[in-house]
């Protein structure tokens, strides 16, 4: 199985120590295409290629993933951008997310029928979460 | 000529003032579908609609536009989904964006050729900008 994980990127890092945990829980279960998001040492600046490069590259991994894992807790426009395409495009799309009272979920997210969202609090229950919603 | 105007709601209000701003000066070009985003009284949580029945509404609501312009400085997952929704349904997308040193746009909008990115500083910019890409 091809895995898509997306995370925030120039939205901001805080959340990339978490991000490396769950792409190396998610390779259990497949390819993970978009490992470099949980790279500690991708800054926001992102890598080295043009925003065109990029985009062409993600849109294609994308396209041939099975499946879209997202750590939405972090808002950011990549990762809308990312599950607005692979709703559309008839992809699973499996969401993490961190509740707090500060933040709230999007309603592109919460009330999106094509999405499922998995609240959780800890990095310890990912494993769990992806046992329930990935096919090995 | 229906105009969907995207803001962050539940990524944060910072920028309410200004939506409001961008959203009068749009509506001299169509119809704003989406006036609530530049409305102060609008908090984080949003409506008091259902998730369900605010993704629905909003998605119909971009279904029918002719433009989404979107204000893009501030992250936000729904803002991103609806310019995924928007360029695979074939539709002009025009950004705002306030460049700045902490935050950089994402890839996904900044190297997608579907997408129109404006910079600027103030407000007092954007009827230009409409001016050159909006028709009355």
């Amino acid at each position: 199985m091809n895995i898509y994980f997306a995370g925030s990127i120039r939205g901001g890092r805080e959340d990339a120590a978490l991000y490396f945990q769950i792409v190396s829980s998610l390779a259990r279960y497949g390819t993970v295409l978009t490992e470099h998001v949980g790279d500690s040492e991708l800054s926001i600046n992102g890598d080295e290629l043009s925003d065109r490069e990029i985009h062409d590259r993600d849109l294609q991994w994308l396209r041939s993933c099975d499946c879209l894992v997202a750590e939405v807790t972090k808002p950011s426009l990549g990762v809308g951008f990312e599950i607005g395409k692979a709703t559309e495009w008839g992809k699973q799309v499996l969401c993490l997310y961190r509740p707090s009272d500060s933040r709230l979920l999007s309603a592109m997210i919460g009330g999106n029928d094509r999405v499922t969202v998995e609240r959780y609090r800890s990095v310890d229950e990912v494993d769990a979460i992806f046992a329930r919603h990935l096919s090995r």
